[in-house]
């Protein structure tokens, strides 16, 4: 049995799967792709998602992309298998408070770093511009938005579901990493709770690993 | 035990979860929202949800929002105790596809649709401007994008992720039957699978009520 991923090697979505891989202990080989060229040029891949997107996962013939689900696949399927980190916890109720998050993380955290980090890294590459100051200020501001909730839900608990980190959180880390060491630290170190929650997961051994993904 | 949702009457996010609780047959009390600023000035719902969005589900003492996330509890929780009708089924790597489904449903198929309604509808009322013919030509783009990878999927399968209707099915009918009706509709009557599926689904005695509640 080997499980094997698909996906751009420092690239926020890819790493969110690596993340809950390390996290779950589980051993995987990891297969890059260069580019959305060398990605959409190759059918092997193409065959495997039809939306021509990375990261995919391979579990044994079985495939699935969408890195949020591919990582809720592997809490269900390997969790207290390699280690006894509980990601999802037994209990519908923190079940359905987990998805809850991983909703909020996708919709109103992931979506306004993405668009700033793809304002600031791939738009001089693409197109040769520099970032557009009106998109990054309304999405800094969706940002801050989402950050003043969080600050609320971090008052007088550890995590965003509780006292417990579970896979909502660590979701969070790949994004939360690039864009605080791409100059936007402010919009955490402002507001205590989630600087004290970002600090936190920091400590996180098998997080560290993420973290010089990106930097490389 | 009383069920009870907050939300806007006609609004996508709110009928995804009346479209999971006619599926599972569970009765339900509605609370209906007025508009943005009924919601804001009042510490009730403020409360609830620290993002400040419905809908919002109240069971028996336990508060969650996020459709997708309060559709998929209502599965798991109720799936089986009022009628026979399966959505998720008990199966990981069936459960993983249909996690998949939802993800592309919220990211790529529901986001392009939810900014075309606001063009369409919202613009008028809010700015008095209509829609913006840029931002249509390219939302629809996306959407086309995404439906020819949909086209693929459901040639020779019924369903997203089989032959059987799921959650992830259900889940994209409110949005599909509104964006139809306001003159979309040749983007699904030009893929013949894509055309099936939204025929199959409007076919379900339970998403009747949906349709004609988006209707008046």
């Amino acid at each position: 049995m080997t499980i094997k991923l698909i996906g751009f090697h420092a690239a926020v979505p890819t790493l969110r799967v690596i993340t809950t891989l390390n996290e779950l202990g589980v051993p995987f080989e990891f297969s890059p792709i260069k580019d959305r060229e060398d990605f959409k040029s190759n059918k092997f891949f193409v065959d495997k998602n039809p939306f021509g997107k990375v990261p995919i996962l391979i579990d044994d013939g079985y495939i699935i992309y969408e890195s949020r689900a591919i990582s809720r696949y592997l809490v269900t399927k390997y969790q207290g298998k390699y280690n006894d980190n509980i990601l999802i916890p037994d209990d519908i109720q923190k079940v359905a408070t987990i998805d809850q998050h991983i909703s909020i993380e996708g919709f109103y955290y992931d979506t306004p770093i993405s668009t700033i980090i793809f304002q600031e890294i791939y738009r001089k590459k693409i197109d040769g511009t520099g970032p557009d100051p009106e998109v990054i200020k309304n999405e800094r501001e969706k940002l801050a938005k989402t950050l003043n909730s969080y600050e609320k839900i971090l008052e007088g608990q550890k995590y965003l579901t509780g006292n417990d980190v579970t896979l909502a959180d660590i979701l969070h880390y790949p994004a939360t990493v690039y864009i605080i060491s791409k100059g936007y630290g402010d919009l955490w170190e402002s507001r205590p709770n989630v600087k004290r929650w970002v600090e936190d997961l920091s400590k996180r051994e098998v997080l560290k690993e993420i973290k010089n993904r990106l930097v490389t």
